[in-house]
């Protein structure tokens, strides 16, 4: 029988999925299962999203432009202005979803034994995209004690070496929820520039800001970063509208653009029912996002508050996304999440958690932390928090 | 400035694509433009499609399964079964479009440097696949004099190396239309089976075969293959959609399915609106391939007398697909698609054609050859030879 490869073999399973078989499990006996595990939020899509595709007129569906329609690549534009970000559509390339703006920016400015630096812990999918184009991801360490900042800048410095070709950051961040400063911001600038990197941002989750923060996109004008900027985003999160898959690359960079696109070419356009969904999303009116945000500060609020009241557990104070990485009182959060879902119950309920190991390259970090999602109605995070307060105790008594 | 990667560098255009620019200029100078360059046929998508998207109900726009839907998977077993392919659900994969099947396949049986040995001319893409994988493609050619026949099983093996970890086929292929014997798979299992290799079998245009001829499957029950096959399928050609970006994966070989299912998780989903139109295309009534199989026959027939017609031109019988490979009394088919376009037009109209260059690996190949898809009526395929021949006329007194 012929072999699949070392990549394939070391390739993760992703840490926010591979329970799932135990979930369902759970739900055939009965159980209620509180998905804390997975960045999908309940909130509604725009209905001017949902109404364009019912009404969409298209009668043969074919490809569209492998960069996305010049149209819809204009309307981007124009979000990108309000948000001081000045860059024109041909600085901009639709893609299916910000995982695959990832892999093809990652093929296009790696080769194979190349470094990237993230800031740890990261999102668990950024080993997979490194691993599928053999590149190598050096982990710089933050900590929850300081809320998961920005380490020093010696850090940084210390890791680069001649086969470091880029830092990598989200913004703000998941899990960790962090939301870099604007010195933060400088200081990754003045790095990039100083060893002539890729500085790229995953940002995401840039209209998930609380407590009257303000984000910083490393394409703002102040931080004047033209070629070595990449910027990576999504309607996903931002519209409700995860299963759309349409995401952005967006760079001054010429050569990365053409690189990109040709890579993009390969795959031949975007999905055409989604990019008639998320064109239209563009006219989404701010209540909607006012309510969601709102809606989002007060669920990490009362998350926050519950968890702060268990014992021997410890939580950073998300400023962004909607996450957060929480320690427990355990040996180990794989263990401990499998438990959850194949062995505890309380009044026919139970939650689901994404193991913290699975956002760390570094073995053996994370073992006693996991990620909670905060994407599910106040009472419902109550009822989670208490469950989990159950479930350690029960689990610690083993 | 931060520089790209190798791989980015040596990836090329899409042959099919990289003309754009040049026809769209035309088209601004009021010129019509013949399509003969890319695979997207004219015929309307199934009602049954375009109406549950319409119809939907979706008020969250979810991620969905990694691997798709087991409903949707169900049903795509079921239209596997017609076509006598045994395989259960979890012997499928739903990826976005059978491009990203591809990439994951390759990302999963092969590591940077490998080989994969493919029929030429083949499938551009493929280069695209290969150099983001920085896998290496081992031509074996295939003739024009022989329409395009499977090679001899000596030349297959004699490029046999360590390293090779595959043989690629597309049945029935794109650009040649060729369509593979029974006896062409069972030599192709024979040799995988002997050299412990993957077969991969692009099947994408199993239902257009033309002449009453039969298509046989890698995965058919006759050929026994089990471990050593990989499948890759598409919506997009079947039920004219290719906008909608669905592909499978099928393999009875679980670590190749538990592989790919790793690359899969890393972005996420397949996209959720497609699949709604994917799994209403299934119930799409035979009546449609009948009409849309006999509309392609008859294409191919005007296209291919016609083209017989002129001088110095010579044509291969392409048995299924919608390409045929045509070569030219000309120097070089990259100057002459752009002349097409740039000089060259006829009562204010032109053609776009893919130069076959493109779609060869060994440099040098195809420079006298284009790619003609007939996914046009055929009074616009009959006036599009007509300005062929003018075109070739006119170039050549150059």
């Amino acid at each position: 029988m012929p072999k699949i490869s070392t990549r394939g073999h070391i390739m993760p399973e992703s840490p926010i999925r591979k329970l799932v078989p135990y979930s369902e499990k759970a739900k055939e006996r009965g159980i209620n299962v509180y998905h804390l595990n997975i960045g999908q939020p309940d909130i509604s899509t725009p209905q001017v999203a949902l109404d364009a595709v019912k009404n969409n007129t298209v009668e043969i569906l074919s490809y569209s432009r492998s960069e996305g329609s010049e149209e819809y690549r204009k309307k981007i534009a124009g979000y990108y202005k309000q948000h001081n970000i000045h860059v024109s559509s041909d600085e901009i390339l639709v893609t299916t979803g910000a995982s695959e703006a990832l892999r093809f920016m990652l093929s296009s400015i790696t080769n194979p034994g190349d470094e990237i630096i993230i800031p740890e812990p990261f999102y668990a999918n950024y080993i997979g995209f490194s691993t599928s184009n053999s590149v190598k991801i050096i982990p710089v360490l933050s900590n929850i004690d300081d809320n998961f900042a920005l380490p020093d800048i010696s850090d940084f410095e210390k890791l680069i070496t001649p086969k470091t070709k880029a830092i990598l950051i989200c913004n703000p961040a998941n899990p960790t929820g962090y939301l870099y400063s604007k010195e933060e911001i400088h200081t990754l600038v003045k790095i990039v520039k100083k060893h002539d990197l890729f500085l790229i941002s995953d940002e995401v989750y840039r209209e998930f800001v609380y407590d009257d923060e303000k984000h910083y996109s490393i394409l703002s004008d102040e931080f004047n970063l033209g070629d070595n900027a990449i910027l990576l985003d999504s309607v996903s999160k931002r519209y409700s509208m995860c299963g759309a898959r349409i995401g952005y690359l967006v760079s001054r960079n010429k050569d990365v653009l053409k690189t990109v696109l040709k890579f993009s070419q390969t795959r031949l356009s975007p999905p055409t029912y989604a990019q008639i969904a998320s064109e239209a999303a563009l006219e989404t009116p701010q209540l909607f996002f006012d309510n969601v945000i709102s809606e989002f500060q007060e669920r990490r609020n009362t998350l926050i508050t519950e968890l702060q009241k268990i014992k021997g557990v410890k939580v950073s104070r998300p400023k962004g996304a909607f996450y957060c990485v929480v320690e427990l009182p355990i040996d180990d959060s794989d263990k401990f999440a499998q438990y959850l879902l194949e062995e505890f119950s309380d009044d026919n309920e139970t939650i689901m958690v994404a193991p913290a190991s699975g956002f760390y390259s570094t073995k053996g970090l994370g073992k006693n932390q996991i990620r909670i999602a905060y994407v599910l109605k106040k009472e419902d995070l109550i009822r989670s928090v208490q469950l989990l307060k159950l479930a350690l105790t029960k689990y610690n008594q083993q």
